[in-house]
């Protein structure tokens, strides 16, 4: 046996007991006649002892060990002098009778620390370094627990779990897919799915009438910053569904799992509408942690020989309160460096001032009288001390900007509390998104999301304008500002269908042969029905007050796509590449 | 709201209530004034019932509804005159008041009744229909309700679901992999995962202790009936641990899932080596629901100048028990042919008949005394009515061919029973199997499984002969003749995993290049570690006393690799191949 307890079990009342204990070499320390050994597994640590007096030899060979190596000992529990309060083993030890060395190990090329000094490229290619680092490790162990506590939660509410192919069809609409060339059929390919779309759906056809997944997905991308190639989706379908009765199941779940994971009470999640989260927050995944809203200034300032404002299709800014007197001219001319940046694109930045004394400032002074100024004030509810901010143009760039410029100010004013979750639904997104380069219409969410149930007659026969305006029955979760996941009521008629592939650009022909088979299956009794599907990742990281999803998966893939630990993806043979009958064109690169 | 109860939840209780009931239309009966309906949905069926008095253009509406039509129904619940107690539901009906129809259905292609007529390729192609099924819409309920109690037990015991990556490193050694080409590293390819291996191996070393995870796999093999390119596996490793520790882990949570999907209360599971399963019934899966144990007759049978038995290196034989009556010379003759088949490919068969009366008669009776076969007959402990059949020639095959006919006989005799349940460990596989046409070692297991501890030296220093007759730290889990899972305690140490890709044909730089990161790895202090997967498709077909799989996956490929439902694989557009620096070699084949 190599271990009768692990390295966070033993306590004061198992003084006298002998036990054995294997681990990894955290830490040691000499003093003199004695050695001290921080002894540490997934678990926690627990100190050894070993002493010049009782076993020289034995002393010896432990102040030899370094760091991770890997040893099993047998000793005796016995009471600390010197108690570590901040542990839970702290009031014990171990005073070693036996020591074998399991493994001997390398030095480390970073210290196995919660705070470490290697940096990203060399935690990956080390990643089973990494993850021995604490928090590391506790996000894993998260990600479990939480991914167990939704199956629970669904399995209680009558889903079932079912497993649909890795194997599909490749549809050019969407995203990028990975494609598996195929041998057994030759000039055929699979494709990895982006979702399981099509294959919940046609479980609901089916009568599974509950379904869920949590499953990997891909996506054959660019990559930017916090995108993986792979990642995984809590997947969920309902039958017999109106879209309050998925909402109310998804509170329900995400309750749950606050609840049991992080021991919160979330309130009840309020709706917004698409279009008023655009209005007042910029943007459909608002962080409404804090207020900060947006107010809309067209009648204030335009026709005031203000050009800036009067040629603007929307004026609109936001109250920075109390933030008068931590902005100099200086800050504010950074700030205004800050909107220019071409990731935000805002042509300037104009501010009002609200001194103290109560005396106005602005950098458009010179456009507007005091009065107006003061007009302005009033629409913001401004107290002495606040500071508005405002920008101007053409209205969803402008809103996009401002709404970037409120989570700054709310990052820069400390209003993104840790520990501070505000969770809701955004609801009635447009249909379909039309493209200017293209010339055509985009599925918002995906072809197979339905219109709102009395906008379907205006689907069917609506002209450009109405057809722009269309509202889908579809929704997204929203929590601190993060889309943690989205859906829709599903189209379950199949000319319904056919007329959305069409509104998107497919012909018959190219609709039959791509999504065929589900409408085909919508002739067969298709029940109504829809779901959502949460971004794991994004929800564990969100969680925990992190940004990055990539250390919540075990073994992440960097912004080429490698994974850098074991060198993939790689060359392969040209055995290989015959079976499959296909060859790499033009040179080969490296 | 589309419902207010489904179609198994209403009882006598519920008289009088007025309720909203979805579902398809299962049948329908006209009797005069009455129409009745079979309302199902996934949890059952409720009768519904329409009256020309009541609403005659209601019933009548009711009458034209074909079978699968989706509708919903609000009525009154009533006690039915004429009880069905098979039926959940069978004490009441719903009295309706009001129809709606939610999607009609064309006329399905094969019926939608626990015995269908469809045949396979008629079900696959239509699988969202098959599903629909009892039978196997309560197998993928199973699944979902097996997997839901593996990970609440390995959960409880301390395990972390870790999800591995899906796009990982083509390695050459084992079956084929699929291929995935990378469009961002272009003339690269990742491979699917057959296993997480090394993922799992790896976790280890990162300190995670105990790992599983309920996984795709992937092999790209020529598909034979029941195997499938994507499987699912139940896949596990620990720390820390030897052999014991794992089959004790993984045998109670097998105990677990059969007490809480099955009520079975399973028995301590035997250990039996794999020399013994092979020498005693041919197989390294034996079937142990019932006895009917090899019985070696060498000693007996050879130097009596019957040239097959004189010439052969082994004769053995099984005891018929009580079958002596049940053969006639026809049928002999029969079961000879059966064991003659290319599949079997037995030379011959020698039978001994024990008649009732006493006498003795047997297809080799001229070249044996009465005394002698009376001996043979004592070797089985045979009593009157038994009959032996015995088989001779190279001992491998010849054990493999009586395997597969005392299998046969169990079958003929109905000892294979239904709800008998027997496991059994099998363990000490040999570590390495010699290939003569390759003229190398295999691994019997993998490239990471471990010698027993004490066959390490002789594996670093053995000739050909000890190599061949080292044991393995393997072990495989059996049920009722299928192996259900199997795994191995692992090399942990660089030194002992690099002789292990020497003695199987690796160059230092092969197995550099393709498990150098392992290799690596296992400088770092990797612990003492091992593991188990379970095929968890087979698992649940299995524990259903059913002998294919392919009725546990919702959707499952044929034998060419292809989903007929959605029809894939298919061709893909050149642009795509483009993107990837690929091309087609030779004519495109469709």
């Amino acid at each position: 046996m190599y271990r009768t307890h692990n390295c966070n079990e033993l306590r004061i009342n198992n003084v006298g007991e002998e036990v054995t204990l294997s681990g990894w070499l955290h830490s040691s320390r000499d003093f003199g006649g004695m050695t001290f050994i921080d002894l540490r597994d997934r678990y926690g640590i627990t100190q050894l002892v070993f002493s010049m007096d009782d076993d020289a030899e034995m002393c010896e060979r432990a102040r030899k060990l370094g760091r991770e190596y890997v040893i099993q000992v047998t000793g005796i529990v016995r009471e600390r002098s010197n108690k570590n309060p901040n542990r839970s083993t702290g009031d014990i030890e171990i005073e070693v009778k036996s020591l074998e060395v399991l493994n001997s190990s390398k030095t480390p090329p970073f210290t196995i620390e919660n705070e470490t000094d290697g940096g990203d490229e060399l935690r990956m290619k080390y990643r089973y370094l990494d993850i021995r680092r604490e928090p590391v490790k506790e996000n894993l162990i998260f990600r479990s627990r939480c991914s167990l506590e939704v199956r629970k939660y669904l399995g209680d509410n009558g889903f079932i779990e079912v497993e649909t192919p890795f194997l599909i069809k490749s549809t050019p609409e969407g995203a990028r897919d990975f494609i598996v060339p195929s041998r057994l059929n030759k000039g055929q390919f699979y494709a990895l799915p982006q979702s399981p779309q099509t294959f919940k759906q046609l479980l609901m056809v089916a009568g599974m009438d509950k379904y869920y997944q949590i499953v990997k997905c891909f996506r054959d991308e660019d990559l930017r910053a916090d995108r993986q190639p792979e990642f995984t989706q809590i997947d969920c379908e309902m039958s017999y569904v109106h879209r309050d009765d998925i909402l109310d199941t998804f509170e329900g779940l995400t309750k749950h799992i606050f609840k049991t994971l992080l021991d919160v009470e979330l309130p009840d999640f309020p709706k917004m509408d698409y279009d008023h989260a655009l209005k007042y927050y910029g943007s459909d995944k608002p962080d409404v942690r804090f207020d900060m809203k947006f107010h809309e200034l067209n009648d204030l300032m335009k026709g005031h020989g203000f050009s800036v404002f009067d040629d603007a299709e929307l004026v609109v800014g936001i109250n920075a309160e109390g933030q008068c007197g931590n902005y100099s001219n200086k800050d504010i001319k950074k700030l205004t460096e800050w909107v220019q940046r071409p990731q935000i694109g805002a042509k300037g930045l104009v501010y009002v001032k609200y001194n103290d004394d109560g005396t106005i400032k602005s950098s458009v002074g010179k456009f507007y009288s005091e009065e107006q100024l003061k007009e302005w004030l009033g629409r913001f509810d401004a107290k002495p001390g606040d500071m508005l901010l405002i920008l101007s143009g053409e209205t969803d760039k402008t809103r996009k900007q401002l709404g970037e410029l409120r989570l700054e100010m709310g990052r820069r004013m400390g209003l993104m509390k840790e520990g501070d979750f505000k969770a809701l639904w955004i609801v009635d997104f447009p249909l379909l998104e039309w493209d200017e380069e293209e010339g055509r219409f985009f599925a918002m969410h995906h072809p197979f999301t339905a219109p709102k149930k009395d906008e379907i007659d205006k689907m069917m026969s609506g002209d450009f304008e109405t057809l722009k305006n269309l509202k889908a029955d579809a929704y997204d979760l929203v929590i601190n500002g993060a889309e943690i996941g989205g859906g829709s009521i599903r189209i379950h008629d199949r000319e319904l269908q056919a007329k959305n592939f069409t509104l998107l650009g497919f012909t018959p022909e190219e609709a039959e042969k791509q999504f065929g088979f589900l409408m085909g299956a919508f002739e067969y009794g298709a029940p109504p029905h829809g779901g959502i599907a949460f971004g794991f990742d994004r929800l564990c990281a969100v969680m925990n007050n992190q940004n990055s999803i990539r250390d919540f998966i075990a073994f992440p893939k960097n912004n080429q796509g490698r994974d850098v630990m074991i060198d993939a993806p790689d060359t392969v043979d040209q055995v290989q590449l015959d079976e499959l009958g296909l060859e790499l064109k033009g040179e080969e690169e490296d």
